[in-house]
């Protein structure tokens, strides 16, 4: 499709008020997780962040502080992970990577549920790591993301999952790490927003996430946020000024 | 190459006396990380590793108490993963899971270096992460492997962290996660091994490992263990009885 047939495609989409792409900028968190990433791919990572607006930058625990002074002043959050990308650590692990990037000043924690004891059908475990983890993010008045990782269960499994996370008051339900299965579409994200109840609980879609039609779709499905690692070309591809 | 070929050129490439293939089993470890796992996945995988003579299983955070529990009685070594895949967990994380994992009755700790800290050049990290993570497990009297990556560092990097691994008395060097980089061939063994001077550190090869003749010649080039998802296949291809 050529770049004048989707702008008309993502337009004729739109609702009659159609974001302005500040507002688009103001979902999208900006992801860089590789475990080869540098203190100068933060920096540029930061600055590009603060450039267009975005929500945030979600980086690795060990850059936390480098990019919390790097997006200072500005409204860009900064992000990371706990438990991540795998899930299976132990709770007691996961609570203490929470509590460190805490500490180091992190705005908001996404963390990975446990994706082994949901798929072993050890619902009790996965309350108990979940609860933990949002009690300590909470304690430390941060909101906390739980990465679900819906590319890898059935829709009984989210079901249920959404359904703990909820009553644990996750302030969102992040679908994927973006290394273990493949992202969501828009029909993933209105199955989990169909199971949610509370009007806090919002939801971040990531993975595979690299057009502006792409996130569009999401964010017409149900999506608060987006995380991607292409908030650049996604704002140089939306039609709107 | 046919199985007859294979198995001569296997026999041509071993010395005058080959490793009988119990011997060969004593250095496999059986290696399950996926985090789908589920718990009767890890009772088949200790079953074949208790009949196989294998060196140990290694298995998530999450089942080393199931494991222990399976291999019991037998010399069938329990080994987790700690700060896995991808190494830049909040060093108090790693140091967490390792004494958790320990508590749960692991004979053997699998440690991810910080691979980031690494990269970023800051090795006074690097080494304040290792030194905690070794001087808990040796506290616990649990040997430990320090999963080095050593698909994602230049030979100079490698130099470094062999360096640092043998100041801090770390057991094993072992090459790779298994799901960030390529795998180790003969040339990186002999490379690790070559710049190792403590007769006490010995070598884990993992990643890739499917063949006993690539078994044989990582051991050939100085490999003391072989982590791997196909033990059986590895042992099936063994033409010594």
């Amino acid at each position: 499709m050529s770049r004048f047939l989707m702008e008309v495609s993502l337009l004729q989409r739109m609702n009659s008020t159609p974001m302005t792409k500040a507002q688009l900028a103001c979902v999208l968190e900006s992801t860089l997780l590789k475990p080869e990433t540098r203190t100068s791919d933060i920096h540029a990572l930061c600055e590009e962040a603060v450039d267009l607006g975005l929500a945030g930058v979600c980086v690795p625990p060990y850059y936390v502080k480098e990019a919390r002074r790097r997006v200072e002043g500005s409204p860009v959050r900064t992000i990371s992970v706990a438990g991540f990308p795998l899930g299976y650590n132990h709770t007691a692990a996961k609570v203490e990577e929470i509590k460190k990037m805490c500490h180091d000043g992190v705005d908001e924690v996404d963390a990975v549920v446990h994706i082994t004891a949901i798929r072993d059908g050890n619902w009790s475990y996965v309350e108990n790591d979940l609860s933990a983890m949002v009690q300590i993010a909470h304690l430390k008045n941060t909101p906390i993301k739980l990465i679900i990782e819906s590319g890898m269960l059935t829709p009984e499994e989210i079901r249920k999952v959404c359904q703990l996370a909820e009553q644990w008051q996750v302030d969102f339900i992040k679908t994927s790490t973006g290394m273990l299965a493949p992202g969501p579409d828009a029909q993933d994200i209105r199955y989990i927003k169909s199971q949610l109840t509370r009007p806090e609980t919002r939801i971040k879609a990531s993975a595979g996430i690299r057009t502006a039609e792409k996130a569009l779709a999401l964010i017409d499905a149900g999506a608060d946020r987006i995380g991607t690692s292409s908030a650049a070309a996604i704002l140089a591809g939306y039609p709107v000024a």
